[in-house]
């Protein structure tokens, strides 16, 4: 056997102190399948006093995360910090600029900076590994990186953030009163059993999909990062009735981040959409992630799994360094940086597809005919229509799906609309995933 | 860029045509990812006179197989011939000890003398791959050897034949008589499709699957293959009668391909079973194959694909490629083999579940009776029955479910029966996947 793996731990929340436990309690195994043993030598996080559930005095604690980078019995440095940049991005850069290797499960900093960092660990000869940065504990990064790697990828979409999955597949069950459950119920539930954050809204708006999305597109198109031109449309606007009226026409609500190389470019989106109930999608339920990518040779992939939480993140962290171990790493991207491609982001407007619209409208006579001539004047053709009501609140709910078409008419439609008397709130416009 | 990696193909058919189609079509691709080109340099088939749409005078034709073992020429050794035995096995032998890398799709030459090839691989310090002889496109191998190779797993199953998948979901379908399909029809139509094979019964009667399943048997508990200790049962006998009464219950019927590391060793099945409607392995219709892990600390990973075919297989073939071209290879079973452990096999009779099972009986007073007593008589507790009939065979159809309990007991049960002048045929035991 060669000697161990020595690795150094910047952060022991609740991903660090589920590295610290997997090592332990796999260390024979991972020994077997790595090699070689992989061995904590250091370790840093804020409070050295706070009870992280693991015994962390065989490990030299270490104040500032940024001095990893430069101890001699460290050859890996694992980031559990956080945040895209502040000590994650200074750990990051000093390790690979003194030559050693770097894990990460930040997908933030990785959206932001992982080009950046790519170049200074091929010009360093180091590998940089963040399988836990998309996806928890699925394997997807090397799906992607290698396992399909012999395709054109035109098309990768998926399930990406747990927490969003949850609260629109809890919102489907029956509260006590027999209907659907409302968001802001479902995410305080959610808050209480620690499935989403204090501050929910890199998820709940779509910003953390929308980070690994465009680490997945990177890999699927063997192309460069682009995180700005994800157009991110988060669930906070997703009602209870929009579940039901879903239900009714044989779809569930998910949130699916989408990419798409076309001939027009990069496109790339989170939103909240319309998937088919006999849909790969549609079963993913809970805190799952899936992802799905379509290969010209391999046709449709789907892997599925626990996206989150301590034990499958720490799996994905562990196996990148078993990776490290056996000396099985090249390209972070799956290529040099050089040979990335810079794709211009791709016109949405030129998207076509079928659309589920939902209006609440004021319940006087005319109103009908007010919506469905806008849509009729901006080319929007409808395949179905429902109308109910009055609710509670006095509102009537209108609920269209179009045909298929172009998505500019359906902007286009909407915008004549806005401002109308005859509307109660903004207007609720979701895709309806027909792949 | 580096110098090309140079390969050798050995079979032109299905996979081997799929293959040089692959290069070609994605090229370009490929040498970015890869970081060099791969070009085939000598193919070798039976018939160097026909036609395989593919425009081969590019390369060199090698009349015997073994000689592409020799050739200064090649780096990489690809076998797509197929036979556990015969030319892949001498072509295999001979690539490894002349100390060139080897990649094959064949799970019966795996199943069979994969150790001794790896032991030979590790020796010569070349590259075994095979991800192509499981599930085909899907990265499985990937997947078990590297994704999750963080966890102990205690449990791998999936369904592993696209042919039985196939046979099976379309039985599902009612046939223009309303009624389910029967087995006969529905074997003779995919035979009509291409999606089995004139002699299919490597993949009805299982042993297919059960190449498979000791392969990945291997990878998720870090053991010596076992391909001899696999209970095997095809799926001859599901009737077009059960998959409409497991309907009735709430299930589908799949052939699963099951591997448990216990307590008492490994235990291997490749069975028939009932799975709930709303299992992952439900949603596998058609010729996909899929394939679930659970790790100590990811939890269910689940993959899901095509598990055959010409594009797909390809896939797997050229990602092994591009793994060696990029130096990321390792131990063929994710560890030396010195460090496989030899497990027992578990016995079958200590096992427990709930079963399903179907019998055609005599339409005379008191048959029920001497079932149920059976059952009784070897402490078998019914959770349900159905009987229906007379039939128009004169029949009549007793279909019941068992609650959990020892296998042994149904198998005491059943042997009580055995000869009963009450039963037309034999009984049909099917187990119900309950994880
Ligand atoms: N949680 C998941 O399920 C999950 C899944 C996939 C990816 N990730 C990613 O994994 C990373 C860690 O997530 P987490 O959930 O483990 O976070 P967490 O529980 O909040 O832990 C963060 C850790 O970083 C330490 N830390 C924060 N600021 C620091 C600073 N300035 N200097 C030194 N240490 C500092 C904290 O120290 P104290 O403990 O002393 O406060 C804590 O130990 C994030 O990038 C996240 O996006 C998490
Ligand atoms: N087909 C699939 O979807 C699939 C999926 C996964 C794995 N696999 C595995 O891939 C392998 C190949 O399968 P396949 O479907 O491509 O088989 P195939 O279509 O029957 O092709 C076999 C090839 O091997 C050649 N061959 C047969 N015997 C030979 C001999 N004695 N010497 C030299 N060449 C010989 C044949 O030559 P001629 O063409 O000249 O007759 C033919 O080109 C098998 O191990 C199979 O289990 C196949």
């Amino acid at each position: 056997m060669t000697k161990p793996l020595r690795i150094a731990l910047a952060g022991l929340g609740t991903v660090g102190a589920g590295v610290v436990k997997l090592l332990d309690a796999n260390a024979a195994l991972i020994e077997r399948r790595a090699g070689r043993a992989i061995e904590i030598t250091a370790v840093s996080a804020r409070d050295r006093t706070r009870d992280r559930g693991v015994d962390l005095s065989r490990f030299a604690w270490i104040d500032d995360t940024a001095d990893l980078a430069r101890r001699d019995d460290v050859d890996v440095v694992v980031e559990l910090v956080g945040g895209s940049d502040g000590p994650a991005l200074t750990l990051a850069r000093a390790t690979i600029a003194g030559g050693k290797s770097f894990v990460t499960a930040n997908k933030a900093m990785i959206a932001h900076h992982g080009l950046e960092l790519a170049t200074a660990a091929e010009a360093k000869g180091v590998a940089l590994k963040y399988e836990a940065a998309v996806a928890g504990g699925i394997p997807v990064i090397k799906g992607l990186r290698e396992g399909a790697a012999a395709n054109e990828i035109d098309h990768v979409f998926g399930i990406l953030n747990g927490t969003c999955n949850y609260i629109l597949s809890t919102m489907e069950s029956p509260s006590v009163s027999g209907h659907g459950r409302d968001f802001g119920d479902v995410l305080a539930e959610a808050q209480a059993l620690g499935y989403a954050e204090a501050d929910p809204s890199f998820d709940i708006d779509g910003v953390d999909a929308a980070h690994k999305l465009s680490i997945l597109a990177s890999l699927a198109f063997g192309a460069t990062i682009d995180f700005d031109s994800v157009a991110i449309t988060g669930i906070r606007h997703v009602k209870a009735a929009d579940i039901a009226e879903a239900a009714a026409l044989g779809y569930k609500i998910r949130l699916v981040g989408l990419g798409e190389a076309t001939s027009k470019g990069l496109f790339q989106r989170v939103h909240p959409c319309l998937v088919p109930v006999d849909h790969p999608l549609a079963h993913v339920t809970g805190s799952l992630n899936a992802v799905v990518a379509e290969g010209n040779y391999v046709g449709r992939l789907l892997f599925q799994g626990r996206g989150a939480g301590e034990g499958p993140t720490a799996s994905a962290v562990v196996a990148d360094l078993i990776d490290i171990a056996r000396g099985e790493t090249g390209p972070a991207f799956g290529m040099p940086v050089a040979s990335l491609a810079h794709l211009p982001a791709a016109p949405a407007g030129e998207r076509r597809g079928r659309a589920y619209l939902r209006f609440t409208v004021v319940d006087k006579p005319g109103v009908l005919a007010e919506l469905t001539a806008a849509m009729r004047d901006a080319g929007v053709s409808i395949e179905s229509l429902i109308q109910r009501g009055p609710a509670a609140d006095g509102g009537v709910l209108i609920v269209l799906v179009t045909h298929d078409g172009p998505e500019a008419s359906v902007a286009h439609a909407l915008e004549k609309l806005e401002g109308s008397p005859s509307l109660i709130g903004a207007p609720m416009w979701m895709h309806i995933l027909d792949s």
